[in-house]
């Protein structure tokens, strides 16, 4: 079983860690079932935190997860702090692959997203 | 003439700064001629600042500008600050129609970017 963890950075607004989690959901109904399992989590500030993240993909049946960075630049939390994390997680579930997925600043269709989100200015 | 304006937040590390400066020179090749001016911009720590965005968008001669936050969070960056900025801008270029575009994370396509973004995991 495929599991997707969308983690974000968490903020003291609930609110915003609202919206990851909402997205998280909207995006398990959009994901035309390429992942049986779909968690947000943050790297601080919220709850779920990334172990615990992991842990819930795991505990939900998932054989390999792929934790995506919410995140738009190539910062220290997407270079150096979610990897630390998720290496030191790792090993507590040797029987899971679990692997990082470009943060969402490197995608091709950005340039798509942001033309999109220019013209639908009102 | 048509700009747009690309708002990041703004970081102490320069080298986000950059990437947000090469992602509008890589949306001015990419945009198909939509746009006829696009600089990019931060709501603070870095320069160039949202009224001197403005200010050279319009210097370039732009009639109108569209200001798109490149923000995933609907934080009081992107509901007040932003606009705060704008608003108080706009009365100095009167001839220039000036409007602020949703945020990134508003976006339709969002859930097209996150499932490729995760699916381009090697």
């Amino acid at each position: 079983m495929k599991a997707l963890l969308l983690i974000a950075h968490g903020s003291r607004r609930q609110q915003s860690n609202d919206e990851v989690v909402v997205l998280a959901e909207k995006l398990k109904k959009n994901s035309a079932g390429q992942y049986d399992i779909i968690h947000a989590g943050f790297l601080e500030l919220a709850e779920t935190l990334i172990p615990d993240g992991i842990k819930k993909c795991v505990d939900d049946g998932a054989t390999s997860i792929v934790v995506l960075p919410y995140f738009l630049n190539s910062g220290r939390h997407v270079i150096e702090d979610i990897p630390e994390i998720v290496n030191a997680t790792k090993p507590l579930y040797p029987e899971a692959d679990i692997k990082i997925a470009p943060h969402l600043g490197a995608s091709e269709l950005m340039m798509d997203l942001l033309i999109s989100s220019a013209n639908s200015t009102r």
